[in-house]
């Protein structure tokens, strides 16, 4: 028996048809053929292979030439990056962008999910795949600058924290027209929420004409940011090789991304997925500033409640919850802080969220506490998949090292953030008539679970407590 | 020179470091001698190659044996899909779950972008990649029935129409073992949203007990969505070939799924990108009863705005609007359908989004509507990346054939709609005094470049009435 061959990633490389006797011997030769012809293409083949124009004949994207299936590491390889560098020249530009194939030094690309309607615009005819976007005017009307943790590679690894200063870091680059492009962008936003308008009616709230305008709105500096994982970084943080994440990355979503398996050298990837935003209420420095009362909620995404205000979860009503405290840190001369991350259901997407609310509905005894994370695992087979353990990188990059008020009673939250080394002073919970009517179920249900509880229900959140919670049936 | 060898999908396909003096013979022998290696693995490979277990000793994800980078078609392949037939037997399952690789008929899997985070739940050893799902009590409590849309292949190509009936459809194939996953789940809800209860407040709607509560909820059903793309009718309805789609969508990601280009007999994806979800306002029965007034919104997501209140644009006043019409029309004896489509800042994301926001409010004269497409051009190369030509699908999964009102200006969306042949009675814009503080231009642009203008604000709609139309600046 010939020898085990292992690749560069220690794996061995196989495809599932380039076999003897293979039923289908016309795929087969295709397929080596293939890579045959390729060596006519040395040197040229490279440029072209990604940059494809369009058939002006047949007016579509060219199918003539030969497709690469995936690619290997080379030597003289595009510019390095070293993650975690203290200055960005030599932590080197995240070249992601598919108009210079040889000097991609990431795999994956840009825009997250969105990379997929983008190729769509190609293959319509309604984009140029080699279009290059103007950046002038686009810069940060606000700068989070760099901060200690930026220079730590372990302190932030699913995010460039130099993503919103590519101008500024890689004008040079930029200039010799490497193809290098923002994976954060930073804006200025008024932002109307009748929930705060009620706040001031109630008296919670007071405007100020600053921060809150008496019309209710609100003066925000929002930051987009798009995931950017570095690999060994990633893989660290959940205590497995960076082999065992790259293999699963790539087998577990049906074969997303063979480079993750044929490109050990590159160490940076683009996921296709949901990215992150940021609300910073009262001066963004301030982050920076210890001395100054910090108030965060990291808050994940539920469309059902965040949009629809949907009363079987807490969501929304939460995350206002953040926004008035937010708005009330900043009125006292601090700063607040909304980190809104794409996680729908727990990152278990909203389809499975709607078989588990059946589910928990109809199951015998209806719906309650007790059963409220079981429901989830039978029909998801986790409880939970947003892993909280990537989750600090956004407040690292802020620069928050302190935070006064964290408004969440998460203790996958809480233990993710102390654990990445920063203080929380105190935890606040949703105050009780904030708790939709449908929505108890789920609280109590995490309370149980190891939730924070607040001093005053610590005596109440027993096996009884947990058995009377109940929620509404599917038909009421 | 050796001719072109092309395979079934009419590519030639290549590898871009399997060639003769390559700077990396080692990668490029590893890669050769992977395949010979997969010689031995015939038979048993297949089975192995996705459905790992956990390595016992070192507890992790196993990364001895080989890895499969692509497939490639087989004789005496898995259940046939018949695209548009009539009976869910015909049709066959579509099978894109990872635990059973020879079954799998389609290209992708489950949950969209959140895939993703499946595949890292199991690198992290906290999900078995064989788990089953326990689908018990998961069913619709309200069914979208068969309609004849269905069993047109052309009417229906971004959804499975078959995919919330899974149990019922494919009982016999689950009990055989076969993992079959619903893409579509239908619960009920109650929402809650303020602006409805101002409305009530402000004598534009009234509770009746039934549609609309006296708290300001209302009782609707959702169905959750996700992307099953039938690639040849996708490629149709872009008006390209099939080999164009799946060649943009493999190198103008990246390389995502090889298998878009090694398996021509696969024609269905599920893309990882985000999908969509329909709350219904009324009977949904009447959805499908064209003698029922039927009032629509297709929305698309904007976080800003429809979460956050961002006054810049007339998202959520908009989806507002269309929940009120679609409430107003249920209390009379209709049926109201909102559509959210998860396709933030036209699909562009929302790192682009903000980056256009700063080049229009800092560019020469100011944020206007004379501007506002090209600004988002210059940063994105497209000025929509929405395509609205899969749209209307969703609205014939539900049996719609006739729209009373359409709550949209959107000229994209009308021609979408009743290019696929429902008919729209009327186009609802949204009321002026619904239009934020800043969202002018957003909506004067749009009057201005085709979207509908109500009667009344034709003879206004002109050159110099673009020309005044100026927003805020970045520092207000």
């Amino acid at each position: 028996m010939p020898p085990m061959v292992e690749s560069a990633t220690g794996f061995t490389l196989g495809c599932d048809h380039c076999v003897s006797g293979s039923p289908n011997e016309q795929a087969a030769f295709n397929f080596e053929a293939a890579f045959g012809q390729m060596k006519l293409k040395e040197g040229q083949g490279q440029e072209k292979s990604n940059a494809w124009g369009r058939d002006q004949k047949r007016g579509e994207y060219n199918t003539k030439s030969h497709v690469v299936l995936t690619t290997h590491p080379r030597r003289g390889s595009p510019i390095q990056i070293k993650w975690g560098a203290t200055s960005p020249a030599e932590r080197g530009p995240i070249i992601a962008t598919l108009s210079q194939p040889r000097l991609r030094n990431a795999i994956g690309t840009h825009n997250g999910s969105y990379s997929v309607y983008r190729s769509i615009a190609v293959a319509a005819g309604k984009m140029d795949p080699m279009f290059r976007p103007d950046l002038h005017n686009t810069a940060p009307p606000v700068m989070i600058p760099p901060n200690p943790s930026w220079f730590d590679p372990t302190k932030i690894v699913s995010m460039d924290p130099w993503g919103h200063m590519i101008v500024d870091s890689y004008g040079s680059h930029l200039k010799e027209g490497v193809d290098i492009r923002p994976t954060i962008a930073i804006t200025k936003a008024h932002i109307q929420m009748l929930e705060l308008v009620e706040a001031m009616e109630k008296g919670r709230l007071q405007a100020d004409g600053n921060i809150l305008q008496s019309d209710g709105s609100c003066v925000v500096t929002k930051a987009a940011i798009e995931h950017v994982w570095y690999l060994p970084g990633v893989a660290q943080r959940f205590n497995i090789t960076e082999a065992t994440l790259r293999r699963c990355m790539f087998e577990q979503t049906g074969g997303m991304f063979p480079e993750l398996i044929t490109r050990s050298d590159l160490e940076v990837f683009l996921p296709p997925i949901g990215g992150l935003t940021v609300y910073i209420f009262g001066p963004a420095e301030y982050l920076q500033d210890p001395s100054k009362v910090c108030t965060v909620r990291v808050h994940d995404e539920c469309n059902g409640s965040d949009v629809f205000g949907s009363d079987i979860c807490t969501c929304r009503p939460y995350l206002v919850h953040g926004i008035e405290e937010c708005v009330r840190t900043a009125q006292n001369g601090g700063v607040g802080v909304i980190v809104y991350f794409r996680k729908e259901g727990r990152s278990l997407g909203e389809v499975t969220k709607f078989l588990v609310y059946n589910a928990r509905k109809r199951q015998e005894g209806g719906d309650r506490a007790e059963t409220y994370f079981h429901r989830t695992a039978c029909v998801a087979g986790v409880e939970d998949m947003r892993f909280q353990e990537l989750m600090p990188d956004a407040l690292h990059w802020l620069g928050i090292t302190k935070i006064d008020k964290l408004i969440s009673m998460s203790d996958m939250k809480y233990n993710a953030i102390t654990g990445s080394g920063i203080k929380v002073l105190e935890r606040v919970p949703i105050p009780d008539d904030m708790i939709p009517a449908d929505a108890h179920v789920e609280i109590d249900a995490k309370m149980y679970a190891g939730y924070y509880v607040p001093e005053e229900k610590r005596a109440i959140i027993n096996d009884d407590f947990v058995k009377q919670s109940k929620g509404r049936g599917l038909d009421a």
